[in-house]
Formats: C-alpha cells, structure tokens, sequence
C-alpha cells in the first residue's frame, strides 16, 4: 500500500547538512579525526548550577504538566531579565514558555497567518522560517539581502515587498548564518511599515546574549505590539532541554494560550524549574565567560578565513557563525563542503540550508568547538585551499 | 493598534475544563477542600528509576540535541517493548520519538492531510484531535458514537463516511473520555476501508497500559502501514517530561524525519535517557502496582455513580475516566459541572470538551485521584444529588 503524502511536503527540504553530519560521524566511526564546524549548538554543556537546578526539581518530584503557558514564577524571572538587562518593562503575563523557541515560532505564525497569506523573511536566512510558513499553507516572499545591508532587510525593501497579501515580516537579530544585528532604527521602522499594513512584525531574538561588540537591541523596547520570539537553548546552554518562549501583544495571550494547550500541552517540567536559575548572578557570569570565549573564537577564525581567501565582507557581531563566499574556490558549494569532509575531515554547512539567494557561492563556519579544533581546521584548509 | 488573528483560531475550542481547573485553585486557595475528578494526568509522580535515570543523564552531562527521530538506543527499546509486551515485531527504524503524543499527531496528519481533506473522528473522542485537523485547514468529520458500539465508530459507519476527500480515520484505544477499547477485528475493519479507500488509519495508544480487564490490541498487530500515537506520559507516569512517539509506516520515515527536525528539532534529552529504564522489570512492576490501584478505583467509582443516578451504560475497560449520562440531573452539563465545584467542591469535566454530540447530557470523571478522595466524592455527589 502506498501512502500518499500531502502535498506541502514537497515543499520543505531536510536540513541537507544532516547528509553531511551523517557522512562526518561515519568518516570518526572508521576512526578519522573530524573538525566538526557544521553544528549549530555550542560545544558546552548546561553550566552546571542549571543542572543542579534540573537534578533538584526531579528529585523534588516536579514531573506534572505545568500549565500550557508555563511556570509563573518562570515567566516573571524572565520578564525580570527584560528590566535589568535591557530596562525594558515586560508584563510577565505576555510571556509564553515553550517546547524550544521552534514551537514559540510555530505559535505566532500558526496564530497570524491564513493559507495563502504572504510572510516575509530573509534570505539568507534560518530555515525552519519558510518552513513553518509552508505547513501553513502560506507564502514565504524571500527578501534578498547582502552585505551591503548587513544582510538584513533594507526599510525600502521590506516596504516594496509588502501586499495586500502580507500579513507579517519574519526577522532575527543575530541573524543565522550571518550573525548581523538589527540596530532599533531598523527595528522602528519595520514596525512601522507592519503597523502601517495592519500586519505584524515577528523578531527570532533566540541568539540574544551571544554578542560579542557590544549588546543587542531587543524589538520589545519598541512596542508592546511586536512578537518575539527567545531560547534557553544558545546563550543559557540548554539546547537539549528543549525550552524557549514567546514575547505576544497582550490581546493575543488567550489565543496563544489555546493554541499552546492543543499544541503541546506545556513545556517540560523539569526544564522550567532548572531555567528559574538561569538569571542569577552566578550563572550569568558563567555564560558571559562562555560568550567571551566564542569571542575569541570569532576573532581569531574571521581573520583566518579571511586569510585563506574565503570572502566574509561583514564583520559578524553576533551568534556563532561566519557566513563566507567560497566563490574564488567554486561555483558548488555543496559540492565543496563535500569533498573538504572527505579530503580534510573538516565539516561545513553549504549555503543551500539558508535559502536560494547565491547558496552555491557561501557557506556557513560554526565556531562551536574548540579554538584548538578550529586552529586545526584551518591549517587543514589553508593547506587544501592554499 | 489590532492584531489580525487567522481565521482557523476561530475554529479552535479552549479547553473550557480549564476555566473550572482555574476556580477549583481559586477555590482551594481560598480553604475549600477540592476533589479533583477533572485532570487528565496521574496523580502519580515519575517512578523513582526512571526519576534516578534522569538524573543521572543531567550529572553525566547528557544536555545537547539528540537526532530529531531521537536517540537509536531508545527506538530500540520500544521496539523491543512491542516484541515482549505484544509479540508484535517493529523496525525501530518505524518508531520516531517526540515531545509528547502532541508533537506525533502533529507529525503524523502534517504529513497526510492536505488543506480541504476530511479525517473521520469519534465524537464523543479527545479534543485536540479535531483541533490539529483544524491547524491545517482541513475539515474534521464527527462520527457519532454511542455505548450501543462501545463507543467506538461502527465498520459502516466509517464506510459510509469515507468521501474521495476524506484521508483518514483517527481512533484510540483506549478512548478518552469514554474508556473504551478496539478490538482487533474491529481495526482489522478500519484497516481494510483505508486500504481500500487509498487513506490511513491512525491509532491513539496512549493509554496502553492501562487496560484492566486484560491487555489491549496494538494495531501494529494488524498492519504495517497503520500509523501508531503513544506516549510516555499515562502508563509511564511521565507526563511533564514531554516524551511520546509515533510508529510510521517505514516509506513515510524520512518525511516524518524532515518535519521533526523543523517542527521541534528533536524530544527533550533527558526525558529519553529517563525513558531507557522505563520497560525494565523493576520499573514494569511498579507500572503494573500502579495500574491494579486505577483498577481498584474504577471498581468502586463505577458502581457508586451509578447507584447515585449517574447513567454509564458501558464499564470503561481502560483509561482513568468515566463518561456518564448526567440527563437525570441536567440540560446543561456545563452548569451543572459548574453548580457541583461550587456547591461540593467535586470538580468534573463537562461533555462539551469532547465534541458535539450530546455534551450537555455528558460529564467525565477522572480517577485520578486517591480511593479515599474518590469515597469523599462520591459522598458529597449523593448528598446533593441523592
């Protein structure tokens, strides 16, 4: 019996790196040495007084649901981050705890937009994005962008490209693959173009904290009417834990809220009692020594990149990834990441992940492993490449 | 400014048990003694294994993602699980781990139901159900059922609904909120009208485990092609860790594979190492003595509400919940359920959260809670509605 699938999944693509992480585990298996730059998680573990914090809720026999718009006391500890680090003031009673920041993407959109409504987004871009919109039977409208904008949305663009159609325009600062920032100008007059169409203006703020001159700006200290999207996955360490939340207009929390209950029913417990450490001091200082050392990380690949000959003309102030155009090296750059896995061992994420604005020219360096592995890395590649 | 919702939320129901849940705690707050006879969860706390397991997994540092079909030792489990408990064989390459049974019916319909397709449902059946039908545009056809069929739909009945637009029936085994259960025979039916009909048939196992008048049938028993839900939370006592998984035909696993990674990217890490202890013997035992007590409740909870007038025309065999004719007491389930809080502090779930067909004469009671609260109950019932 054949099944029939429906028809949206021919829309959406595996992430083709998964090919590439299969084939990398399969060159260690037979024992080769593998630099693995392809991995969009930090190399770290969850600092460990959130692990603490973990092994006590279990222990503590915190197993039940929490409710469907997670913890309040979680809710207000993050609310209480928005003031004393950004002196923003956030109503805990607009902020939805998540399964990971994926499902608080899933919420807004499957909240905001019909079948054959319009969103626009980035390219390139994350690409989960275009994804989501697609199970939605909607439209992702790609926005191009380069380095001359920072490789994010021009206000002119984003302007042009709104229609009748359009019911929100997707965002993230820091960006993925490009690590770039939105400065509040930017992020002003986005709002005002979605405000202006009666649509919405989505900001993926899921890479916050992980930047490295200076803080970034956060969408909500523009209005109360942007939503915004978080995770405990990046900056707190905690991608396997699955938590994240959302950031909604108040009017919206109840259908939000429903949604959650049909969604996912709630966040994992244990998750939401570990994350009321994640604001302390002593951890914060944790994760700041660890943004310093991705710091590191970035200043010392960007250059040597660029010494190789690999193309980066923006300087990437966040996230942990360096988006380069390998265009001197080849016109296929899945291709390319191919063969430098199998000749080198070291593991790339090729351009076609993040959309279809030149993918065969760039691919994407993640510094999550070792300054010592990505020394590796690159004399590996100079020599290859040199 | 006012932010256009889409047009599906109107279609999607809260859990109106909620709005009672939320006064019971205020209730409760305020000193009143509160029966709990609403909540769809074991009262229960994890095993202490599968607790000690998670634990573990956090102190060994077991934080990052796994694969977005979750950890292979896992799937190996559960397919050995099958093979011990059913004598059913089960590729683990056919079982995909999720956050919760959500995240598998999500999967599962995403990736069959195309915007204006039909999937035939119980009614009275589970909520969410005709809620994710509705997240994709696509039209939920309520089956009426009855205790003259156990409520379950009859084999003619699903033949006679199946359009050229329906793609599937949904059923589970055992039903919430009515306890009944499928026989093989019966799959069998559904089995050859999908077959016949170029559908699928998809099976709610969530409360396997729970059977009290001996094991139910695994409609993995039947076919190969049948799309299999199940869960770590009921029978496993795992609810707030958010584990669950669906069983997939093998031709459809890479589809599946695709939406799990843009859905949710992978099930939270600990709960799966917690859940590689959960069909060890040790913890099958306490399982097991844990299923005799929701048997010794629904033993006195059945007979006692009937002797006060509750109608229960079919003796649930699994589950944790009673589905009882309240039309001796009221027109208006739902005020009656609310009258009951108010005036005995009983709380109970009205018929409306489970479809359209006769929920103001319907009620659900959940044996959730302590023989003892239950005998407390029942006393307050009799006393009002005696």
């Amino acid at each position: 019996m054949t099944i029939r699938e429906a028809a949206r999944m021919r829309l959406i693509q595996p992430f083709h790196v998964m090919a590439l992480l299969a084939r990398a585990r399969e060159l260690e298996a037979a024992g080769r040495s593998i630099i693995h730059m392809e991995i969009g998680e930090p190399d770290f573990i969850t600092p460990q007084p959130l692990i603490d914090a973990g092994v006590k809720a279990l222990q503590d026999g915190h197993t039940h649901y929490t409710p469907a718009t997670g913890l309040v006391a979680l809710r207000e500890k993050i609310a209480g981050y928005y003031q004393s680090r950004y002196g923003v003031s956030v109503a805990a009673e607009r902020i939805v705890v998540t399964p990971g920041a994926s499902s608080a993407l899933q919420l807004v959109l499957t909240a905001l937009v019909n079948s054959g409504d319009r969103v626009l987004l980035s390219d390139p871009g994350y690409p989960c994005n275009r994804n989501f919109v697609h199970l939605l039977n909607a439209e992702p409208v790609a926005l191009a962008v380069d380095a001359a904008s920072s490789y994010q949305p021009l206000s002119q663009q984003v302007s042009d490209s709104w229609t009748g159609q359009t019911k929100a325009l997707l965002v993230a600062s820091p960006s993925n693959p490009t690590g770039t920032l939105l400065d509040e100008q930017l992020l002003r007059d986005y709002h005002a173009i979605a405000a202006r169409n009666g649509g919405s203006l989505i900001v993926d703020e899921i890479y916050h904290g992980l930047t490295y001159d200076g803080p970034a700006s956060t969408a909500l200290a523009v209005s109360d009417d942007i939503f915004v999207v978080n995770s405990f996955s990046k900056y707190f360490g905690m991608t396997g834990w699955r938590l994240g939340w959302l950031v909604a207009p108040r009017a919206v929390v109840p259908t939000i809220d429903k949604l959650a209950q049909n969604l996912f029913l709630a966040a994992p417990t244990p998750a939401q009692y570990a994350a009321l450490r994640a604001f302390d001091a002593d951890v914060l200082a944790i994760l700041d020594a660890r943004r310093n050392e991705f710091r590191a990380r970035r200043d010392y690949l960007l250059p040597a990149l660029r010494a190789i000959g690999f193309d980066i003309p923006v300087n990437p102030a966040g996230a942990f990834y360096l988006y380069a155009n390998c265009s001197r090296f080849t016109d296929d750059s899945y291709g390319f990441a191919q063969n430098l896995l199998e000749e080198t061992g070291v593991a790339i994420t090729p351009g076609i992940d993040f959309g279809s604005n030149q993918p065969a020219h760039h691919v994407r360096f993640a510094y999550t492993t070792s300054l010592q592995n990505l020394q590796e890395g690159v004399r590996r590649l100079a020599e290859r490449l040199g």
